[in-house]
């Protein structure tokens, strides 16, 4: 049984809430249960230095957690002078992932910067934080095609990413944070709308993991994924 | 006439909400019309290495923006490597407000964290966020008398904050972005509840200002706090 | 009784020596009894990036205190690694207080880069700054004058400060260390020739302070600035 | 065709030259072709803060590129003051994987400290790096048990790692620099003797990747791996 | 014909000038000609970590320029978060040259901290910095022992320095900035009342220097550091 | 007696392997007995800002130390955040020897970075570094002819450095770490192939020493390094 009283492949319930702020190109709170991160996409017409002149754009994402978002207060990174290498892993696997569903070539020579901030953490901050960018990734592209910059749009597909883990003995989709800590195997799997992976990441937090474990993870990642990107287009229907 | 069409004497419309986040002994979303501002209050059973075996405890505060809470993107200070003057002004602003309504031996050998993020920004964030940090405050204070860590409160009296500055030639109370970008003089204060003043902050940013002005500011700013004290008082009777 | 033994609205003596040391385009050795401050004033024909191309200039400030100005050493800054939060905020105001009186737009590209070093420290080396960094940016610019540069001053008046607090139950002038550390309330004021406000910063360190308290203070603080001006011209005249 | 003319499934030469360096407690010079890195496992009798008391020991890893192991030189990360991101995210997948097959509490209060410094690089740094890291800490616990200060080993199995890669539309084993430039997707897999999963990162560089492929390339880098570690064990039977 | 139109063996004209700040245990002003430095010495009773329960005390230095000590501004290392590699090299000197006169024993387990910061600078920072250093090194020491604290003093002897160099092609003694700027090779003499070295240090800027430049510059240093300590010991006996 | 057994005069068994890795212009392993170092050249075709235009080039050097190259493991500076001091100064040593013996006009605009990398250390890694980047730094040198971008080579001469030190009463050559231990003075010496001087560096770590110790250490050190330039040829030669 897990402590969240879930079915092993049950989703926590998720909420996408676009227009979250006001400034922001695209600005989506998205809601894993009681995980809360404001995604929003930032449009620059510029494109970082090693790009200039090569015809293409850029994404990226910058990834960071409100000091009291957790159980007990962690250092405020400004604070410190500097970002964990947890952070910087989480921030490059955003940016990784949404790139992944992004033509460059088609963007043209602007960059969209994505921040995740986490207001509260209740596990799966990273799954959720793509999640919702690829929301406010959409938005801001749809900014730039009203107001004439793109005539078509550069997203491929949609992405989503969703935590699977190995709880006593049962796969089991979506870990909160008290799973997470109990779990022995703990993998982020990164899936596009036509169920390819844009990235898998798995990680033995205590007994090394076998090939069956893998399979049936993967198995439940995909399914969990396909229901958020259903969740992803409904929001962006409305 | 203001930009925002309100009279020079009128607040913008104030929000409190308490318990905002799950985590935080004291957790409140203030807002001053679009400025929105997390405050959390952390209570950690430690002083700081200045305060070891002084029997008194600590009130402290941090401050950061979210880089997409601005009309522009801002860098994010944590990926900077530091935190700007302005950020570390207006923290240490925030903490010595809230000590100054503290009696801190009485608090114990223990210290209260201020966070304070703002989500987004529609100027006055710095007096938003002493006036939510209060609320805050007191719950996390609170939560130390239900638990039976503290007899009876620490806190003297209440204290809040609010911006006033001279438009055009009139003295206004409550600077939204707008207006604070068209001040002549821009003064934040914060005051008690007894009608004390904690810190009274006034800057030229163009003109010089008379003595006159000052006083017409600071009379603008007494009423405007106290109807802040009344929706601190209201959010803590909810 | 003050510690100093001075009357209430006394100043220390003071003494503004200019040409003090040889490279800068101004130099000036500022005393406010023993609280000694070296003030120069570096001309260089560029601005800031944010300013490129906008047909205006600058003028700005760095603080730093000697390791052994103080009572007991202070770690250097330098080996630190950062400037403090203090710091930063005194040569904010530093900065702040001399662009107040300066068209900008008269100075043309050009920055003036002050830089205030306390040699010895015994209260007040925010007000000193600011009263001797006042006279170093006059020489600099009367030898832009001279040089041909600029045909007319874009210095518009004189600007001081001084602090004030209330000591005991009286309001009082110019506080020394001793005096400093041992006042409920600590006001820096800074005001032009025309006896216009540029900032007023009250702080309450223990108790806060009534209106009535607040208008004695800036009133003894208005009667030392007009001193200090004509000290500033009597120097400047030699 | 491979570049390096090597089939799908063949690995680079691999050597692994054990007591490389004479001062650590394991030193060891692991090349996989011609990437080559030195990988030295340090004793140290003392935990990390966050450990001590617990009656467990710790390992770690640091990794590093001297700056002309590349094709064009590297900044050094020290002259610029920090470590990468890539850095930290291969430090740390170094380091889970090592403590993914120690006990820890079976090592007492000490940490072995594993340092991953590349000489040369061809592709495959991480990877390399475990797999040498592996025989340098066998060799520290070695000494452990020679000296007295551990009965049995703390190593429950041996554990190693091998890139894959989907090259045109073949999967391959063991990138080279040009084939891992090359690849849609990369995989890096990290595995025990016993055929379990330690870690397993897969990233599409360019297209995403089907579930067939995953599989394809798990096939091919647990063949590998069982290469590698047969290698290990006759290094270190030497 | 040098610049300064001194003969070769000519000293500038040097002023030591002790208590210059009221604060420090040793306060000294020293000046070689147009170069002023403030050196200070702090007495700290409690040694670095390194030292702790060793019996034994230290000497150590810190220098810095004030950003406007030269012809032209440069930045303020608190500002630029970092020493530069010039110094930390001179730093480090001048702790060396005071350690080698001083008996680390006798002092006892305190340390005295030597400030050394330019006011002015034209040529021969460090060696003026070494000199007035070690006056106010003697002066913290005598009160150290007026108050009981030490018994005998734990300096052994005297040391100064001076810089030599080959100008045109005669070997100079204390070079001011111009002579410095046109010098072939540039050398570092800290020598000891004994008439023994602490340090040489020669750098050939241009050309290399050859043997017998090398004896010539030693003697010309010896003749100079023995000027230097007579008036080292003047000022100590005023 | 020497604790190696060496006469006073003899260096270390020294070895020169040229293209010891593939990627750099240069690249040279480096052993004086048991001090190893990597001497990589790069060269880039810029120069650094303050050269811009000028028509010369640059060489500059590099120095880094393995955490474990020492016989107790050395906090990696890239974790740290920052060079030591002692880095910095031997990095700026080599950079200014190699320089000494280049004629930056015929190099043109174009920069050569050494690296110096101790994989393993026993006394003498500046010397060591510096002997092993001038065999690097000529076949960096060496390419640039034969890829026809320079025509002639604007290296002057050659350069070699080593160590020489007072043990016992003994002057003797080329420390090794349990000799230098032991010293109470330490030089470390830099000549070209002609006999003169680049840098001389000498240091009383106990006693000062007198102007007869110099003399007979700087006999010694030319004699070691005349060997050690052979040493270069012949490896250059092979």
């Amino acid at each position: 049984m897990r402590p969240s009283h879930r079915q092993p492949g049950e989703l926590r319930p998720v909420t996408i809430t676009r227009r979250y702020t006001r400034h922001a190109e695209g600005s989506v709170l998205v809601a894993f249960g009681d995980t809360k991160v404001i995604c929003t996409a930032s449009v620059e017409e510029s494109v970082p230095s090693f790009l200039k002149g090569k015809g293409q754009g850029w994404v990226t994402a910058e990834y960071g957690m409100l000091p009291r978002s957790t159980h007990s207060r962690i250092k405020r990174e400004a604070a410190q002078g500097k970002q964990s290498g947890r952070t910087q892993e989480i921030q490059r696997l955003i940016g990784r992932s949404l790139r992944a569903v992004v033509d460059l070539t088609m963007l043209g020579e602007r960059q969209i910067v994505i921040d995740c901030d986490v207001l509260q953490a209740d596990g799966g901050t990273r799954t959720a934080s793509i999640t919702g960018a690829f929301v406010a990734l959409s938005d801001a592209v749809a900014g730039l095609i009203a107001s004439g910059k793109l005539a078509t749009s550069p997203i491929r597909e949609p992405v989503a990413a969703v935590s699977v883990g190995v709880f006593g003995d049962t796969p089991v989709l979506d870990l909160d944070y008290l799973e997470d800590s109990g779990c022995e195997t703990d993998m982020n799997v990164v899936m596009t709308g036509s169920g390819r992976f844009v990235e898998v990441q798995g990680t033995a937090e205590g007994q090394p993991f076998s090939r069956e474990e893998m399979d049936a993870l993967l198995d439940l990642a995909s399914a969990g994924i396909r229901e958020l990107i259903t969740l992803q287009q409904q929001a962006l229907a409305r």
